[in-house]
């Protein structure tokens, strides 16, 4: 089986060749963290963690970069985002960094993606940073203008290739009193001067200031991947400017192919509108985590193909969960058959149908990370399965180990979609335990009524090793947990 | 009630007076991240996360820094550590870094630490501190010698003041080859030049290198706190050389004063042994907490005066286990009475008890934190509530809110020792459902034994409603959870 890529470098699928057999280098664009994320963020790095977790399947060594951009994000306004997010909040802009970055990565925790090997912050690349910008300017693609530096666009004949935009398209983004110092409008800029007072700031060859946004990207994966590496992921709406600048003062750089491979991911709209502060539609995924368990809004997001836009809804994430729950019926069933006790052996075809849904899975999955087609496969799986698990026939107990395998492999090693079995019995557990109990209460008192010791008693001492004390009192009985 | 600390500068108790009215900051050396945290890192920052909540407590607005040493901790065998951490597990620095860092946070997380405001890293500071560097030597404090900087110690007076050592007494700790180009064998490195091979390495005006272990935490405590600022806390084990040489050489780069009050922690025994790596006697947090509850662990810091030493055993992990669960318990019993239901008034003098328990506690904890005889304080609470609650009296409700309010506030709100209802229901209610059910299912079998359908039928009946479905097979019932 061959893995074949969408590049949106050459906008059309190759085969996926890694520069050193085994191993891929891949790099991904965080967040900026200056407030909660919002299901948008879980649509992104879902949808990479699934790839990174698919190339991990295939037996490739990932060496997966995600940063944080914690500096130097500036909005149309001409505002840092994060020091925007500082007067909000009323606190330091490195506070609002830590309490974003932490909450991020809680949520990433939450919904399951695997843990970025390196997660490098763009304020702890200052350095690195300014020797890039220095090249820059040693190799002629960039100048200095007032303390700050910006990218020539003109001198860089590929400016435009990966987002297929021409100059003449753009506009710029800056502030109107800065495109005054720029050669072109369309410059971007590496190095900001910044005003006395201007917290987040640094020294530089240039003077005091802080780095523009797109540099951060260009000098922390070079540094922990190379100068070229196999996979760039991130978002569509970040081709332009934010991946377009970067690959230009990369490749300006370097004189080398910056990324193979450019996998970006389509986006999440909310009832049919993009979801933005503004608009008040903005839903963050620790909300939606209190609603949904991690691995229907996991399942909600596979459901479109990663490099589609998805649509969430009530609607839409009832259906995941309903798909959720018929999904994992024979995984569940099968557990609880295991240990019930199973029959020695079957006449399932149990074997071809794993080897059929293996098969296709890869087959889907090696089509550009087709997870939607994947998962129907995973459908049939569950018709068939069902069929051998509820019928007359004896049910082997090599049969349900084979079926668990296959979830234990597939649904939850390169989907995430199967929850820990403490985590979730749990979660149940807390709310039913309180009726479980009176309902025993109950019942002991009726057999009381009715005289039958023998049950009353069976009742409070099974309890009673449970760990749950009854104690009798005027009318009625309390329990107690033992602590 | 008035704040005194013992300060370890002045070693002896002062009254506490911030810098400015209401406001602390303070400042904690965090950890060096190349390897999982043990419970020698759960006595100094559970220490210091108690005193960050009693000042919260005590109405301060507290800035709580704690850094993360990512590069530049160089060990007596001149190795860094981060390197020998990469060298050990096959892996890039940066990805040893980002392993234990969030396996650190995580046990932070999971012993109920709160969140310090601000954690910055060493290596994401490298400016800062060729900037402090460079001030160094430009007074006259620090001298550059084959690419290194280092600092002078004879040229400071006051070097020695914190640890009261001289330095005719010292050792420098350094590598043989580096000893020969400092002027004094104490002199510590500021930077240090980077041989090519070396991974970690930054420019500078002195050639490539890597910051000095020290010089991070000067430059970071400066950066968020302040030239001078209210507190800095610590192990006692780091006294000497660290908090020494940074003291030292901040002092000499501003001037001022560098922290008012130095407040260190005793540290941990293992069986009467000091913990090390080398011993084999090594205790990950993480495996500790798979065997007690966090609380457990808290308690069993607590119990020992902060600045002093305590010895981790068995036993004295059980005594701490039987403690929490005597004092948790009017706690769990209050709240059981409150959703039985209580009286309208009761004859308990629970406001005096209230009233005297938190003087006691304020008392003892403004007496440089002195959380054993707070706690001691808590169990006599315990002892005289126990006898309002289990007397023949009514308890009013208004009762039972005051004793869960003071729980609230003393027992979780300052020192951490209240379980998350949820949490702890959540992991013995999924032990426990199993039980329960089964139970069910064995007397609905005697139900219908005894042509009882009637309670056969509501036992069906009632589990389905609390999400459990009966399959009644060949000779026995199999149940099965809704997802």
């Amino acid at each position: 089986m061959s893995l074949t890529i969408y590049n949106s470098l050459s906008r059309k699928k190759e085969a996926f060749k890694p520069i050193t057999e085994g191993e891929v280098k891949m790099y991904v664009c965080g967040p900026t963290v200056y407030d909660h994320a919002h299901v948008g963020h879980a649509k992104l790095y879902t949808s990479m963690d699934v790839i990174v977790r698919y190339l991990r399947h295939k037996g490739y060594r990932v060496t997966y970069v995600q940063n944080i951009t914690d500096v130097g994000h500036i909005l149309d306004t001409g505002e840092d985002r994060i020091l925007k997010g500082a007067r909000r909040d009323r606190i330091e802009p490195m506070q609002v960094v830590e309490t974003y970055m932490r909450s991020y990565l809680d949520d990433m925790d939450a919904l399951k993606n695997v843990r970025p090997d390196i997660m490098p912050r763009a304020a702890a690349h200052v350095p690195e940073q300014i020797e890039a910008t220095q090249k820059l300017i040693e190799l002629g693609h960039a100048y200095e203008a007032n303390g700050s530096v910006y990218f020539d666009v003109k001198s860089w004949e590929n400016y435009g290739r990966l987002s297929g935009r021409k100059i003449e398209d753009q506009e710029s983004g800056g502030r109107i009193e800065t495109r005054t110092e720029k050669r072109n409008p369309e410059d971007f800029a590496l190095w900001k001067a910044a005003p006395p007072e201007h917290i987040l700031q640094w020294g530089s060859p240039w003077g005091r200031g802080y780095p523009g946004w797109h540099i951060e990207c260009t000098a922390m994966a070079t540094k922990y991947l190379g100068e070229t590496f196999d996979i760039h992921g991130g978002g569509l709406e970040n081709m332009f400017p934010h991946n377009e600048c970067e690959m230009a003062q990369s490749e300006a750089m370097t004189g080398k192919n910056y990324s193979n491979y450019w996998v970006l991911a389509g986006s999440l709209t909310i009832d049919g509108v993009k979801m933005s502060k503004s608009l008040g539609n903005s839903l963050r995924i620790a909300d939606a985590l209190k609603k949904y368990p991690a691995e229907v809004i996991r399942l909600f997001i596979l459901s479109a193909h990663y490099r589609g836009p998805i649509d969430i809804s009530d609607d839409a994430i009832a259906a995941a969960q309903k798909g959720w729950e018929r999904l994992l019926g024979p995984y569940n069933q099968a557990q609880q058959m295991r240990s019930a006790g199973a029959a020695e052996s079957d006449d399932s075809n149990i074997d071809a149908i794993i080897a059929e849904t293996t098969a296709n899975f890869t087959k889907e999955m090696d089509d550009d990370f087709n997870a939607p087609k994947a998962i129907a496969h995973l459908f049939d799986f569950v018709h068939k399965v069902n069929t051998i698990l509820n019928g007359d026939a004896p049910v082997a107990a090599s049969t349900l180990e084979k079926i668990i395998a296959l979830y234990d492999e597939l649904v939850e090693g390169v989907l995430g979609l199967v929850p820990s079995a403490a985590g979730n019995a749990d979660e149940n557990a807390a709310d039913r335990q309180d009726g479980l109990i009176k309902l025993l209460i109950e019942l002991r008192a009726a057999a009381r009524i009715n005289k039958d010791y023998a049950t009353s008693d069976k009742i409070r001492d099974q309890l009673k090793e449970l760990g749950v004390s009854l104690e009798d009192g005027k009318g009625d009985t309390k329990y107690r947990i033992a602590s």
